[in-house]
């Protein structure tokens, strides 16, 4: 009975954990096993493909559901509290990834729902967290959290401007040359101003060529805003870290605990105690 | 008569102010009604809805005219000052913002004017300065009031580019693979520099394919500067914010005034005097 | 024989000079004439204006020409050194701007070297330098001179990675799909790279795409080199002008030289000399 | 016997050397042959310069071969561990760009390995590292070293990005629209989501571009990202530069050691030792 109770013990470790040998090699081989489904059912939509191995890609997708099924029954069994996992964001994740091909038996089309798979993929950033990607993922994190709103206030200005500038082209090219709605011509100055610029829709007057070529100007002048609210906190975040290392350059004095003297003065600056290390 | 006053006071507050709870639900409603209208107006111009579903739509825009139509006059009544506000910039919008409908029933085209009422999304900032996200506002707005300077010279530099790039290829591709006039021309540049591309005028020839490929390049390095401009301001920017954290970290002297005595200062910098907290 | 030489000097103080009024006025004169006969070049060059109104058009251009030919003989006259004005980047571009309507007399397609005059519009820093512009364009030109070695550097290696990128697509594409030849898969390159993206050459076959959705990522990553250097660059000459401001903070003592006492101080730091302002 | 000896001294200096004129020079001719080989490859590739000079081509190919083939064999022969020039990076590449004419001869195709002796433009950074560019390249490589681990991280999360939004297309506009498989629809995600946006596939169902314009907007917030960490690392790197400069205006006590000392101090801050200059 204790035997089997360290076992699950040891299958928790290996299967949540990532800090044991065991641990990463597990998650490591479900990486594998999740882009090598991610890579079937890309094969699978490829008409040629289709056509001429569509039952061996069926086998071989069942074969990654059934490993994939026996994995999220593997995490529920092992797991001290099962319903917590159940309902956290990667115990969902889990369950809508081994459903998909039992779906596509009821209905056609659900194998593509095997993309959310692709979901699971961030698993890999846990793996990563243990090595020495983990300050610059926090940065990273830490500059997209710090400038959400700077962005969504940024991004709602751009989508204002892309409503009013859509319609005037409307009116502009009066429903010709690809502008056959307005939802369409804000569909066309969403691809200028983000420079995507696809062509499918392009405009030919001479007016509407000169709004556009505005546009496009003013897009210019705009691109720079998101990337220098990020660049910004980037930086800051960059400039805390270096911050924090600094701090631990002071030394606090026994005495009255002033925090700021230097590491290799002799002498307390506030109270001229002197520092006996 | 003083109950009616005081009626009018509760009003100006409520259509006016955005402190009070009835204020801020006024507000959203406005907001979420200038968004059903523009809503409307972009249905109406999708072919296939404007056959079928012409008369519904027409109603309930001029539901919309009338209720922004209401809402003009009851700001002109509740207003201490109705000429100033008449006047002001969002005076002049709210009273556009009602007559796309009046217009279109003598001109038709009209209808497409309501998109006028977008700018009056605007006042969704007015909400907004009143939770978190005002400073990221303000960092952003004196990034760009500082930045706005430099970013119109270079503005002018990039079109007097995009004059002589765009006279070069039109002589270079002799007028024709779409260059057909100087204008046009000048409007491929402008798509080339700011990487929009459509490729609905593209260079032919090999000599005008190497010339683009010089124009793109240096689009490209010149990309940066607006870029650079512009972070270079919110940083600075959010710099100063830093600072003027900072200085609360300094006690002024009740003595001789200096203010630049740390926290943790004992005596006055300047005089001596010891400082009691 | 004197007040002849004091209208020579009044008119090249209005000529040359830009801080006077009269000279401001000339310059900016000169400015909206540049600007009109680069309009009229431009409309010479669209079909249906050109078949219209050539006469009108021409006669208007001769009028500019002509105006420039005074322009240019007066500049000669007043300058002091008419040898040294002559041959200086400012003379030179000046005759260029007269000659294109006497070219075409005998050449036909002369017209359009009329945008050569754009250059002149150049000038207009010359007058803004007076203004507030000042010290924005000088923290722009001083920028983009520190980052001009780095931007070379740069270009060199996204030029070497077009060449091989463009080598390698044109042997993946066999030559098909518009990749007819190593230079244009060159041309294909750096339209990708710079994220231009006309369209026009694109790959087709499953090999090619894939290696240009590398070129792709690889040119998004590396679109930020540049755009960082330039950044960096303001941002440090934006810091090295407030350090400028900050030194006038600092005040100098006059027994020792020391240079670092701050304003508010009322002793030398280095010698304890009292300060007496 | 010794003076045969000083001769391979002289040319190994002169072959692999970049501090002597001569070696220098060298090294330009060899960049310029380089340059000039690639030319000729590139002309070859043109249909119509094939046609009417390709024997001319080919003996200025084989003329560059031989001499490559010679240079190769002279650096064997004069360095002085020839086994280990051979194995380098640069020895591998210098003998690679000799074979593809060789390769040729056997295989039809071979010939655009000649490009490979683009990779030989490196040597170019050599000869730059004694001339001014080097700080800034130094500062480059470094800002590129360091933003390394970051932007792989991101470039993972921008693919993950792909693959989902991309299947999510190809369900979305029904294999339509040029959406003909999932890989091709995510080439098209990776198109749009770094603004490429060549336009050779693009949705054309309402709700297709609906998601299409929600995916350029994300691409255009997330864009901001690789920039702002390069330039970071930029700014950061210039940091570390001027503070190495500034370390230089500290001086060390002679008896106690400390390095702290600021260049205008008179006395020693730890030991109270008075400085003598």
């Amino acid at each position: 009975m204790n035997s089997s109770h360290s076992l699950k013990d040891r299958l928790f470790v290996m299967v949540f954990g990532t800090s044991t040998a065991a641990g990463r090699r597990f998650d490591i081989l479900i990486l594998w096993l999740i882009l090598g489904s991610i890579l079937v059912v890309m094969l699978e939509s490829v008409q040629v493909i289709h056509d001429q191995y569509d039952l061996e890609l069926e086998i071989i997708e069942w074969v990654f559901t059934i490993f994939f099924s026996i994995e999220y029954v593997l995490r529920l069994l092992v797991s001290p509290k099962p319903h917590k996992y159940a309902s956290s964001f990667f115990g969902v994740v889990d369950l809508l990834a081994t459903l998909p091909s039992y779906i596509a038996l009821i209905f056609t089309g659900g194998t593509y729902l095997v993309v959310i798979r692709a979901i699971r993929l961030l698993r890999v950033f846990r793996i990563l967290k243990l090595t020495r990607q983990v300050s610059e993922a926090q940065v990273l994190v830490k500059a997209m959290q710090a400038s959400r709103y700077k962005v969504l206030v940024f991004l709602g200005g751009v989508l204002t401007l892309a409503v009013i500038m859509g319609t005037f082209m409307y009116m502009l090219e009066g429903g010709e040359n690809g502008f056959t709605s307005i939802p369409r011509s804000i569909y066309w100055a969403i691809v200028t101003i983000t420079t995507v610029g696809y062509g499918d829709i392009a405009p030919q007057t001479v007016i509407g060529q000169t709004f556009a070529a505005v546009l496009m100007l003013l897009g210019y002048a705009i691109l720079a805003v998101p990337t220098g609210i990020v660049t910004a906190e980037i930086a800051a975040e960059g400039t805390k870290q270096q911050e924090r290392k600094n701090n631990e350059k002071y030394k606090t004095c026994r005495k009255c605990d002033s925090h700021d003297n230097e590491l290799n003065a002799d002498f307390c600056k506030t109270c001229g105690t002197k520092f006996l290390v």
